[in-house]
């Protein structure tokens, strides 16, 4: 069966990728390369007394077809939250999608044509770049430092060339942890505003803060409109309820309602009704500083483990939340190739550099997750890399 | 704020759609446009026992991320089930998606580039034709009869252009209610392999027959391996818990599957898993046949009093199953501009044919839903659509 797939599929596809996570999931070794939350941290029985309650009192209305943009309670919970990061919004400038992970995908849907360039950090989100690689996009990689992208050299490089939007995952950075200070967040708000560029922020990880204060979105400065914020409870309730949401002007929803009809007409309507149920019910709040009390003990023992076992030459971010700390190896050394011997000697695995790099750049840097392992695992398993690592850079 | 939105917007977008679902919506209207199941079909008590049972038994695993393809018991289950339609497959050559709709859009992202054609029968399901706009798709449009798609003009036409794939919706067809015969069936299977141009086989009405025997489906004859089948269980558990599948070689799957992890990474795992907890422990089969009496009586009552009200010369389609009834007027007569006056003047809403015909033609015909209406309402309607009719066929 020799079928002509289309051209998109070339670019999606990244046979590296799909082989790196074969090789993670043995069951055998230690595994610092997934980027799951606790199991520990589902609110199982608060989610059972919600779904129970909705189907008991909703009945078939939480079973029936329902709007492509979201079950309007939530989208207005939704809103409200996001007044603590100093946006100002109601329901109507809120769509709810199956995670935030289709809600980059429903903005490259429908702002992004073939050719088209994505301006976003280098390094970024995985899948975000697989996203914008399948849509056939070209990409302005930015740099970024311990204070978040290099908003000077965007501003730089977009006088050369338009990008149709700016992707940022400014707090506690996937992969690197980095988190960008309130200027930056100033300064991006004001240049997408200027010269018109949407910027997406996606943050699923802003609530799992370890140390610091809070900052406000990008979303909230002056110029704000211009930015489409992503969210999701994966982190804070649970990945396989499969709800996340953008925050945007209603023209902005409009379109991504549109793209979000023809693509699954909308999300379960089951679970945005017993969702919305836990998030005002039940105690949200207490829950996420029960998980942030996991888990920063989890990185806490993470970086103590890396001070102990990572020879010197061998250096790594300290994030104030999220779930991974970025290492970075000296240049005689390649995560790619180092990764099967990681697995096959050590019995531990993380996820080399290079596939979160648009421009496949970061041969000698690593992800390094915390927050899906017991402290006692992290502390074996970052020995081990410790072990290999000084034996690689004899 | 002026947004440069990715050229497919404009394609996917239709304001009359948009315009004429508006319409329809208003409370003291009987609408027969929409397209949803009856509230009193939805297991609301079984779907309540299984959500109780997988959260408490499975809990955390019920909660996390899972495989892009989904849920292996349920792919098992969907597995077994095609067995009574004649298709012979495991698990392995299904994908679960957020209902039929998801699957539809994956085979659509999956295969079409701009300016690919594709063959579907004229009319056909509207948000169909729209995904493959949305695509930038052309159209072969073929007709059907009362046994369904005209596979012998398929077969001229193909010679002539070579579309990228066949779109069909064989069985109780949206809109027209029509079934492809097994003779039809045989042959578009057996053009299917010998031209080596997928099939995709949308069938989201199947279990719904009221008269006469079920037939296989087109993917259970030899050429089947073409075929991708489309299935769901919107129309007989309920629509918002968004589960539907694909049935394909392992080969297409495993690139749908591709598509479906950029799109939104996985299907609501706990959905999945109560799914799969009511259709093996519940009695799914009494509840179908529940729903079956159900819809036969009001589908035998629409028919009772169309023949009681619609004038002479006003032609209308015999289902043996599904939810639609597909009404052909004197050409004299513009469904379109008929539907304000209808809503104003008789407080009874349809859908124009229009938007179901890729090539924009059908002006004089219209779709009636009678899954959502009592049998009441469903005479009180169609007495008014009466009454409008000869008002103006006089």
């Amino acid at each position: 069966m020799n079928i002509n797939w289309a051209e998109r599929m070339s670019c999606m596809e990244n046979p590296a990728v799909k082989a790196i996570l074969a090789i993670t999931q043995r069951s055998d070794v230690i595994s610092f390369a997934g980027g799951l939350p606790s199991a520990r941290a589902f609110p199982v029985e608060g989610l059972a007394a919600a779904f129970a309650a909705v189907l008991n009192e909703q009945g078939a209305a939480a079973l029936q077809y329902g709007i492509s943009e979201g079950y309007e309670p939530l989208r207005a919970w939704v809103a409200d939250r996001a007044g603590r990061q100093g946006i100002r919004c109601t329901a109507a400038n809120v769509l709810i999608g199956n995670g935030s992970q289709q809600i980059i995908d429903l903005i490259a849907r429908t702002m992004l044509d073939p050719g088209d360039y994505v301006a976003l950090e280098n390094p970024t989100y995985l899948s975000a770049v697989q996203v914008f690689k399948g849509a056939q996009a070209r990409f302005l990689p930015i740099p970024l430092d311990q204070e978040g992208m290099r908003v000077d050299i965007l501003a730089e490089q977009i006088k050369k060339v338009r990008p149709k939007f700016i992707y940022v995952n400014p707090t506690f950075q996937n992969p690197t942890g980095v988190t960008m200070t309130v200027e930056r967040r100033r300064q991006l708000a004001q240049l997408a505003a200027e010269h018109e560029i949407p910027v997406i922020e996606d943050n699923p990880y802003g609530e799992l803060r370890y140390s610091g204060e809070p900052l406000p979105a990008v979303k909230s400065f002056p110029g704000g409109d211009w930015v489409i914020y992503a969210g999701t409870v994966s982190k804070i309730v649970a990945p396989g309820l499969r709800v996340g949401w953008a925050i945007a002007s209603e023209t902005i929803v409009d379109k991504l309602a549109t793209a979000k009809q023809l693509t699954d007409v909308l999300t379960n309507s089951l679970t945005q009704r017993a969702l919305h149920r836990f998030v005002t019910e039940q105690e949200l709040d207490q829950h996420i500083a029960m998980i942030v009390k996991q888990y920063r003990q989890q990185r806490d023992v993470m970086l103590a483990a890396m001070e102990e076992h990572f020879p010197s030459g061998v250096t790594w971010t300290v994030p104030d939340g999220g779930m991974f700390i970025w290492v970075t190896l000296p240049a005689t050394i390649n995560t790619n190739d180092l990764l099967p011997v990681a697995i096959e000697e050590e019995k531990v695995a993380y996820v080399p550099g290079t596939p979160f790099h648009a421009d496949d750049s970061g041969y000698n840097t690593m992800r390094l997750n915390f927050s899906n392992s017991t402290p006692d695992l992290i502390r074996t398993g970052v020995a081990r890399l410790g072990a290999l690592f000084k034996r690689h850079l004899k």
